[in-house]
């Protein structure tokens, strides 16, 4: 064992320990306590496995899966910024780059560099694996928000241009499940709790 | 889309969501709260991955990942179970196969049936992917508690022989980590969080 090597993967492994501090605006199922970034993460691995036969084409699920475990432990840093905070998005990007620099940046170089690419193609939302996993980024919350009534986009006041702008691009890591989602969004536009 | 497929595996991620409200004996790192099964099953994915060169002979990574994801999910049910709790012990095995039953049985036949044999296979303790598996389950908590000076072990009054006999397999997933959690327990004897 190389244990230069083997201190770089345990400080990483400690560092990211404190993704599970980072609270979401996402409420658990059964009207719970605000999810956090490593909950978050476990279940879309989970979902991946579950659902990537609806992606629009066929994806690498392992890699896919390690995509979505990793996506956002740069909030370790930068923090968790709301999908429909627009101040925050402004500063989100550098922010988040500066993050993914030092926390990867932790990591034996081989091991660093591949998780950092694997980030920079998340955010890049190009192939179909980024897809895919921003589809389950984007399925999830709505899923439990859903569950719960739709109570995180009325407490923040959300209408349904917001969350459509927020997902114009989730048809194209799967059209099928987009189509599901929009049938979320037009029960709660008809039981108020998400605005028309 | 066969919708009836949908809805099952649509049933299954909001029942496995509970999972995130289990609380472990665990603390998190900077002596935080109680961490949740989910944050920890999170936890092992990323460490099996970044650690599988140490795994005492090759493991197929991305089996190994989602049998750690899914590992706990049948204490959503059968709650969690202290390493250290005597009585619990005697029980857990009934429980957490009932649990199985019920929790993979919400799947459509093929995918429930592919993750209730990956369970069983962690339970059996017999492949390299399920002895690696448990090396990361056994290996993750030590660390947290170490960063912690040690608290977990002093609350509960652990001593050393019940660590090691807890650990008495974790050798056979990964000499090399096994050697090194064995320095973590000379340290916390050496300074008094766990007892001789």
């Amino acid at each position: 064992m190389d244990s230069e090597r083997f201190r770089k993967q345990l400080d990483f492994i400690l560092e990211i320990d404190k993704e599970k501090t980072i609270l979401r605006q996402t409420h658990l199922t059964g009207h719970g306590r605000r999810e956090d970034d490593a909950d978050h993460a476990w279940h879309l691995a989970v979902m991946t496995w579950l659902l990537s036969e609806y992606a629009n084409t066929e994806i690498d699920v392992s890699r896919t899966m390690l995509m979505v475990l990793i996506h956002d432990i740069v909030e370790i840093d930068a923090g968790d910024t709301y999908a429909y905070d627009k101040e925050g998005k402004k500063t989100e990007s550098t922010r988040e780059n500066a993050a993914a620099d030092r926390i990867f940046g932790l990591l034996p170089e081989d091991q660093g560099a591949l998780l950092r690419s694997l980030w920079d193609e998340f955010n890049a939302y190009e192939t179909p694996e980024a897809r895919f996993a921003h589809t389950m980024d984007n399925f999830q919350p709505m899923l439990l928000n859903n569950s719960n009534g739709g109570g995180d986009w009325k407490e923040h006041g959300i209408v349904r241009s917001q969350v459509e702008q927020r997902n114009a691009k989730t048809g194209t890591g799967s059209e099928e499940i987009w189509k599901y989602m929009q049938t979320i969004l037009d029960n709660n536009v008809e039981k108020g709790s998400l605005g028309e």
